[in-house]
């Protein structure tokens, strides 16, 4: 149903999802449900190796779900987007009855599926999808994995500065110099954008598709580079992968090469920004000029996600230029607000997701595991201790955004294989748990 | 919001709700929720007399929280029942997500309210909307009283003809060939009604307002009839009371006093009918004559009622003529769903509830007391075991529906007293539980 909620619109709508049972043993097999989040079930199938390198292990049956908007599961098509009432149906609550509805199905029409327990799993918002899963639907989902998956980064219920001092601390820790440089390097840009000529030179430097026309545009570019540093931060893996782009290992380390002397002239300071985020950008050398409207895998929705940040997935990020890196910025949810009813026509509701998923007061749920690496910025709205026995935070000190949901590798760290461990280990416990009430 | 939903309808609309706090103790004291159902809150309010009885024993503050689409509560006014479009909102969930945003709202407003403990009590449908605000809204609400709930009155959870099999029992109960002279007068109402001549005779017995003109008006007669009775074992207390009508202490007793000649002819056992109903529609003695369009107070909203049960409330209900003494009907889901789309141009979605309630795998959930009374027929749907030490059963086998939540009475049942007893016990575990989490 495009609309779970209300009966009025009685259409319907075809969802992707992929499915694996090569490993699957129907008599007392899991299922793995990944509970698809912003983007391309496709690419989340190819960056989850997690659930293929224990497949075998649980008997699972792999299941990925694509989230309504994403991908090729548009409710209304090419038309999808086009305004407010055709978004209308972009909801975390919809996605998550899709996946119930989905889940019920497959039981339903898959032999020998009828019993099998289902554990969900996801990362990053897939994580919190997992999660509320769990507790929305704990009649459909054993259980849930919900790797960094930031449930608290709303309203107030975790520090709003918190997000970029992870970011600057991964700089600082990854070279001599290097966060220093980059809090220099916002000045320099101020002080080169003031004029015309610098303006070009920038572009020129940074080799922009699209050259700076204006303060607008310098302010913009800025805004490109921060996002750019959360981005690395991000994806800060122990090998060379291609999750938001392809990187070498220890991305950071190798960017933080070139930002080693935060009082070098204005213009030398910019050109070795440029040679970091080119790093970012133009790993494979192929790119002939940098986008800045673009900043990671266009597997991602940025459409879809734009519009749910402008509606329920409100999360209050600021700066203050002392503890970050970063020039000060302070959340302000009234522009915010202006500026999503202007680009949508809706006006988001910040307190809404903790109020119908109970913000930190979830110690009456059960059989979650909430894993966070300490490197990932989104560490920051975790959950990161233990709630209860069956709420259990898994905190991997090594890794980035939802490392654990990677495939194994032999550079992972040994934080990582321990997690992963564990994860299982709760899994089985589930199965056998729910093999044990039948 | 008009729509928790959705974004795009950016409407709100006042929702009515009552307040006492004369009996609550800010230090320690709970709030008592009543998770209104279809009908005007004044009117629920009144007939919750339990909720007063306990309150001062809880230090209880007590809200009842009007069922959007009921009473005054109405989202557009005179246009809310207009079409599909305005009633898209009339849902279980929106009116639970009504309630957590209430509840917070009260939480931050009421000095001292910050962190009580509140607790959802509902009879009926209300008694649903209890149980599932325990379930999905746990951080909320610390447990449940869901009185005389059929939560499992939907798809094949439990069998479509028990609901009349307990009302044919209770006529059985009640006195000798009682429910065998309803099972003749079927036969009887067919033959008389088979003539024009008939059909005005029996127009005048039942001093018909509209009196019938046809044998689709004999079958509506039929229907009426069936409503009565079923009304009169939901009904069916051990006192004088004016629930959905004025009536005499067990009034199927009285009913039956009329109801002892199965062998009757045709037009005496016509004319016992009557006067069997004429016990319900008239104990005052003042309705000059019968309209068989209505069979209940005014105070329940019967166009918001029929709209949810032809959406989410799908609830089959069936006859064999063998085991009750109503004439056998088959439940007919396809004929229900046409006169649905028929009446309000909605398809109704009967395995919606069971998707998003759990239907009978709701063991996960904690803190839920279901009450049940035996002579009541929504006792089919209810559950009547305990499934957790949390989820807990109560039934009462002297009661009707949700008699437990009714005003003391000296004539009160021992098995009444008692079930209050322990739903007030469950209801301090849960307070103190949760003084004790703090």
């Amino acid at each position: 149903m495009v609309d779970h909620f209300g009966f009025d619109v009685n259409l319907t709508f075809k969802q992707r999802y992929l499915i694996a049972d090569q490993y699957w043993k129907n008599d007392n097999g899991a299922v793995l449900f990944y509970t698809g989040n912003e983007g391309d079930i496709t690419w989340f199938c190819k960056n989850t190796g997690f659930m293929w390198d224990v497949a075998e292990e649980l008997k699972a049956m792999l299941v990925f779900a694509e989230h309504r908007y994403y991908g090729e599961s548009l409710p209304f098509g090419n038309l999808s987007f086009s305004d407010s009432k055709h978004l209308n149906y972009l909801t975390s609550e919809q996605a998550l009855a899709d996946f119930a509805v989905l889940i019920e199905y497959l039981k339903k029409t898959i032999p020998g599926a009828k019993n099998s327990p289902v554990i969900a799993i996801g990362g990053s918002y897939g994580g919190m999808l997992a999660a509320w899963f769990r507790m929305k639907y704990p009649h459909i989902v054993i259980g849930a994995l919900a790797a960094s998956a930031p449930i608290w980064q709303f309203t107030d219920l975790v520090s709003c500065g918190k997000f970029f001092e992870i970011v600057t601390n991964d700089f600082k820790k990854s070279g001599s110099e290097c966060s220093e440089t980059i809090q220099s390097s916002w000045k320099a840009i101020d002080r080169l954008t003031s004029t015309g000529e610098g303006l070009q030179w920038i572009s020129e430097v940074f080799h922009l598709c699209n050259p700076l026309r204006s303060q607008t545009d310098a302010i913009m570019l800025k805004s490109w580079l921060a996002e750019t540093w959360v981005n690395l931060a991000m994806v800060d893996y122990p090998y060379s992968s291609d999750f938001l782009m392809p990187l070498p290992a220890w991305p950071i380390k190798e960017v933080c090469k070139y930002l080693k002397d935060p009082s070098a002239s204005d213009k030398i300071l910019v050109q070795n920004i440029f040679q970091a985020v080119n790093i970012y950008y133009n790993y494979s050398g192929e790119a002939s000029c940098l986008n800045t409207s673009q900043t990671a895998t266009s597997n991602l929705g940025i459409q879809g996600w734009n519009y749910q940040a402008c509606t329920e997935m409100v999360m209050p990020i600021c700066t203050t230029g002392i503890s970050d890196m970063f020039e000060p910025q302070a959340w302000d949810f009234a522009a915010y607000s202006d500026q999503c009813f202007q680009e949508w026509g809706v006006r988001p509701r910040p307190s809404w997701i903790p109020t119908v998923f109970g913000g930190k007061n979830i110690s009456s749920h059960s059989n979650i595991i909430f894993s966070n690496g300490a490197l990932d910025p989104w560490y920051a709205g975790g959950v990161n201790e233990n709630i209860t026995d069956t709420l259990v935070s898994i905190v991997i000190p090594d890794g980035a955004h939802h490392l654990d949901l990677r495939a194994r590798n032999a550079d992972d760290p040994e934080s990582v294989l321990l997690a992963r461990t564990m994860e299982v280990d709760y899994m089985k416990k589930w199965i056998t748990q729910f093999q044990g009430h039948r």
